[in-house]
């Protein structure tokens, strides 16, 4: 039975997580955990998503998969070397599959996962990247060895995609990709720095730095 | 203050509430919250995501905005009349937008709005709405007056940038997508009935009759 172990800890990103977990939540023969550095409640950097997570990184010490999501908070949690870069650390060397979503990279660079490395992250975050020796790659999915990772929020998904294969194969991959009716339709094609307009460019920017300064 | 009302019942399908969320509660001068028939804990489908929900239906009255995810036991929900249903015909007068992703149309339906009207729901979900009156309507946004109703699961981030270009404008829509990166590549094309291999098509089918059997 392969263990997907999605590490949480507050002020993640909601669907950084809960889109991976979507995916592979689906794979039949396979068991996902959501996982904290304590059992308890685990909320959003929002403050409106509460989670109940029954279980501690310590019991989750050898997982075969392990998906790190982001947040405004990683960049604190990288430097403060929270629980959860001791965790990814520890489990890593056992793990079939490492991956991130968004500034989860952070987690795993602090890891000591990502040095000399090609990696992704958030489009905002590439620099934070490049102090751990990672190579910040401008690709939606960025595979080195077993670690994989994938560039902010919604990415996760496609990463997901691309590790169910992986760990089952193409067929049920797209399956799932069918059960969920992942065709996706944006109205607008403003989804990276290189397609959305400068002005849309710059409000997100300042709104991001404002959020990153008070994180 | 925009109220965004996200309801929730026990087995609904995680993404699509939380794909919606991740986008309507970006939005700035809006308030999202999560509700359901009590507060408390509402698990997902799967009964691993366990979201801790502190507003009942009777304390959400009057939202501007309401989102009903879909899940497998939707149908049940429709049939039996859960107080999803009832609040949902309650507040529906009021709304400046009512909305549904997948078999949460059913929900609308059920209460009574979908009559008459086109509407789109989960792919394996059409025949459902007929029931109610509506016309199925194979596309990924589908809106009628003042409501929208998603295709399956992952079209619900879709349908909530639509609608926060309906709430606060394009530009602002377009920065969220651009904050959650939402440029998808999914690695395969696969996410519609009419673009999967027909084995792909066919085992999802078996799968969603089954899973559809014992909900």
């Amino acid at each position: 039975m392969t263990t997907i172990a999605i590490g949480l800890y507050d002020r993640f990103t909601s669907l950084d997580a809960l889109g991976p977990y979507q995916v592979l939540s689906s794979i039949p023969g396979a068991t996902t955990v959501l996982c904290a550095a304590e059992a308890g409640t685990v909320s959003d950097e929002n403050d409106l998503l509460h989670l109940r997570v029954d279980h501690a990184f310590a019991d989750v010490s050898e997982p075969d998969v392990v998906v790190i999501p982001g947040g405004f908070a990683t960049r604190r949690l990288a430097e403060e070397r929270h629980p959860i870069v001791q965790w990814v650390a520890d489990v890593h060397p056992r793990t079939q599959w490492t991956t991130s979503v968004c500034t989860g990279a952070l987690v795993l660079a602090a890891a000591g996962l990502l040095d000399g490395l090609p990696a992704t992250t958030h489009w905002m975050a590439y620099d934070s990247l490049v102090g751990y020796g990672a190579h910040p790659t401008e690709q939606r999915v960025v595979r080195a060895g077993k670690i994989i990772t994938a560039a902010g929020v919604s990415a996760g998904i496609d990463m997901a995609l691309t590790l169910t294969a992986e760990l089952v194969g193409s067929e049920i991959a797209q399956g799932i990709q069918l059960a969920i009716e992942y065709d996706p339709q944006p109205p607008f094609d403003s989804g990276s720095p290189s397609k959305a307009d400068p002005a849309v460019l710059e409000m997100i920017r300042a709104f991001s730095e404002q959020a990153d300064a008070s994180a």
